[in-house]
């Protein structure tokens, strides 16, 4: 499947209910965020390990699932309304931080994630 | 492409860093919800009409994309450690919302969209 | 009630029920953010005219006050335990904004509010 | 230092800015929750241990006093457009959750945290 599939799929889901009128990319990315703060409701309690082996709880696991697709489904509407292809703009971006991450300097390092703006 | 050759890419880009010690669940849905976060912030004073012309607007539109990328490559990295298939969750998740949202009673209305937990 | 009153309130309700073992900074982070998003996702369907209403809606206005009640409970455990001083840090953050926003050149502008990191 | 005395402050500041016509309750609800997004992204590649430490961290423990700051400045004014009081809201929210984890069958257990809403 390809992301243009998997939009085409959202996006008529959301025609058949006469929802686009609400599909605008500020409403968009306010469902986006709410769906990513579900995700981390999941998670927020859990150590890292708990967290990592929580695919063998099967009803969190069905959690994890349903978010994960709700996160996708925004996401892949979002870019559908504001026209951006997603599998190019990953490859731009991917390139962008390859310039800015270069493999010798970034090694096992997570500080160059960090951001501290205000 | 599909999900998993763009999933590829990213877990790729991560081996090569030795980053995967800092990609547990967790800590991924975290870096999800920050960008998620960070598209909000490109929206959050735009009315509905300007968030709708956002991309005629090249600064705006190059933001815009980049924070897509980033909410995307999140998102494949943290369904690939959990081992889910994103496509095969927006499936599943898509037929049950098909049920909870039957056409002739959800056409035109968001009010079912919305959640009143606490 | 100062904030310091409310804070120790909510601390009290956590050693009670000796859930200070998950109240770590990061657990608190990802606990506050996902309270967020649950506001996010009342008002994300309405517009902005609708959302300024929301108070006349006796249940959404209820899951307001709750939701916004939980923000509220997280941020003053997270002050707690990081032991920062809410009033404090909100007066110098916003001596710092009166210097970054000047009266003059901020007036009835939100673009300076907008951040375009990747 | 109460709320309401904090709350003035905040209103003040957007006041002289004449930027109350951009604090409607879903633009607020988005910058608050963008917020929180950033304080996300200080403590997305911590360990809780590490997160536990960060305030040793001068760099790092001035970016969280801003985030912190930031977070409870938009939801001061959130609170402040839709009239809500927060210390009101604050008691009713605990009372509430004094009944659903009542503290002998609470005690030491995040699972009564969790939710699995879709």
């Amino acid at each position: 499947m390809t992301l243009h599939e998997l939009q085409e799929q959202v996006r008529r889901f959301a025609q058949e209910r006469d929802w686009e009128q609400f599909h605008d990319p500020k409403n968009l990315s306010m469902a986006l965020a709410g769906e990513a703060g579900e995700l981390l409701e999941i998670f927020q309690w859990l150590t890292p390990a708990q967290s990592a082996a929580i695919m063998a709880d099967p009803a969190r696991a069905d959690a994890v699932r349903h978010e994960l697709a709700d996160v996708l489904a925004y996401l892949l509407r979002l870019a559908d309304v504001l026209e951006v292809d997603l599998a190019t703009a990953l490859r731009d971006k991917m390139d962008l931080n390859a310039r800015r991450y270069p493999v010798d300097r970034s090694r096992g390092r997570s500080d160059k994630y960090d951001t501290y703006e205000n």
